[in-house]
């Protein structure tokens, strides 16, 4: 048997393996999707090759939540701030992943403005969009009240109690005890949260035409690879504010 | 004028140090409020000196909290997943910083059970503290609501659609300034965390007898202490669930 140690130590670098794996595949979907959208415009393309690679596409994002929750079963603490992740994007983190509602926000117009970056949607889709919305941000509520009271009972372990009676801070049995089941409460949530993230990706697919959909998907993936690139970039020059302040002033 | 890159690299460390000041006074003040309850229970101290060092730990809060507010106005992204914590920290994190309502979970014993870390409180006090509790809950509620907001706004920003229409992933001055301002509504959001956080503390404080409020901070310094010490040990010999899964399938 392997070393915990070096086992653990694998485990970390399997999570963020997966999440380049899943960056790349993401690099890989933008091109298709590109392409379709072009042949589709031109003709060249009939709507059910373009259904099938939205389909697709919604299977990998299931696959990457699949692999990550295997992966989340094992050490779920370091999916709650990557260290993959800019500082940018740990900012905008829920659950370990992006926010479900924020699906709907990002891509598709609510019709009150003129910047729609998808074709049109209809009166019918519109009102289920907008009805999905309510119940997502309801599913969220509920489990960001979770994260809360498994936060808090890690104030109200024997941890507390523990540290109060001894003067040494080395964990004892009870403390880790009281650690890994919170570790394991938190792979739980993060789960759930991905659950989330992936039925609401699917039923607004559903509600979506083929182009639609396709269109979707493109404007989310490249929202999502920009982020990561704009904090990253953010971090390497230092951060944005000081540098536009240092300017207005300079 | 010293170029942004620097300047900025400096407001990360300025804000590592400030942490790491204020963990090295968080020891100091333990020191401080152990021998002071020493000191009490051998009648060798009077109320009034343990009154004002309790008093002295709560101002130091609320300088550390003001100076962490100046470096968050320059940058405040980092605050949210800080390098410095260790991921269960991070995991447990709230705007930045611990929950507020942990502060009376943590240490102050509901009278259910016989662990009680604090001398015994009496009807009125457990009565004051528990509609603290609820006020305290309903604000941090109200704060995550707005983060939330915040979050799905960055998905509703100009740069969705700059990213659904640019192939280049380069930020553009719109899409700086949006996140910019982004950084700004997150830095004043965890000043109003802050706030939060030092008033709870202080209204506690006012509830409890000074012996009382002593040995509630010194539970609260320890079990913060612990933490920061505990998650690192852990990341160190590789995270805790696989560990003990491992001995206990080994």
């Amino acid at each position: 048997m392997a070393s915990s140690s070096s086992s653990s130590y694998g485990i970390e670098q399997l999570q963020k393996e997966c999440y380049y794996e899943w960056m790349s595949l993401q690099a890989k979907h933008i091109v298709d999707l590109k392409e379709a959208l072009m042949r589709q415009r031109s003709n060249a393309y009939n709507h059910h090759k373009l259904e099938e690679l939205v389909g697709k596409i919604v299977n990998d994002f299931q696959s990457y939540a699949k692999r990550r929750s295997e992966l989340t079963d094992k050490s779920c603490s370091s999916y709650f701030a990557p260290s993959w992740n800019s500082s940018l994007e740990n900012g905008l983190l829920w659950m370990g992943g992006c926010r479900p509602s924020s699906f709907i926000d990002e891509n598709i117009d609510d019709g009150h403005d003129g910047d729609s970056s998808m074709s049109d949607l209809t009166a019918t889709q519109l009102e289920k969009i907008n009805d999905l919305h309510v119940k997502v941000i309801r599913e969220e509520d509920k489990l960001t009240k979770k994260y809360a009271n498994f936060q808090e009972d890690v104030a109200d372990m024997p941890i507390a109690v523990t540290a109060f009676w001894r003067d040494s801070v080395e964990a004892d049995v009870a403390v880790e005890d009281a650690l890994d089941k919170h570790e394991e409460c938190m792979g739980v949530l993060m789960a759930e949260a991905d659950k989330v993230r992936v039925e609401t990706l699917k039923r607004i697919v559903e509600v979506l035409t083929p182009v639609q959909a396709a269109e979707f998907l493109l404007s989310g993936k490249r929202l999502h690879m920009s982020l990561h690139e704009w904090g990253r970039a953010r971090e390497d020059r230092g951060y944005g504010c000081v540098h536009v302040r240092m300017q207005q002033q300079g």
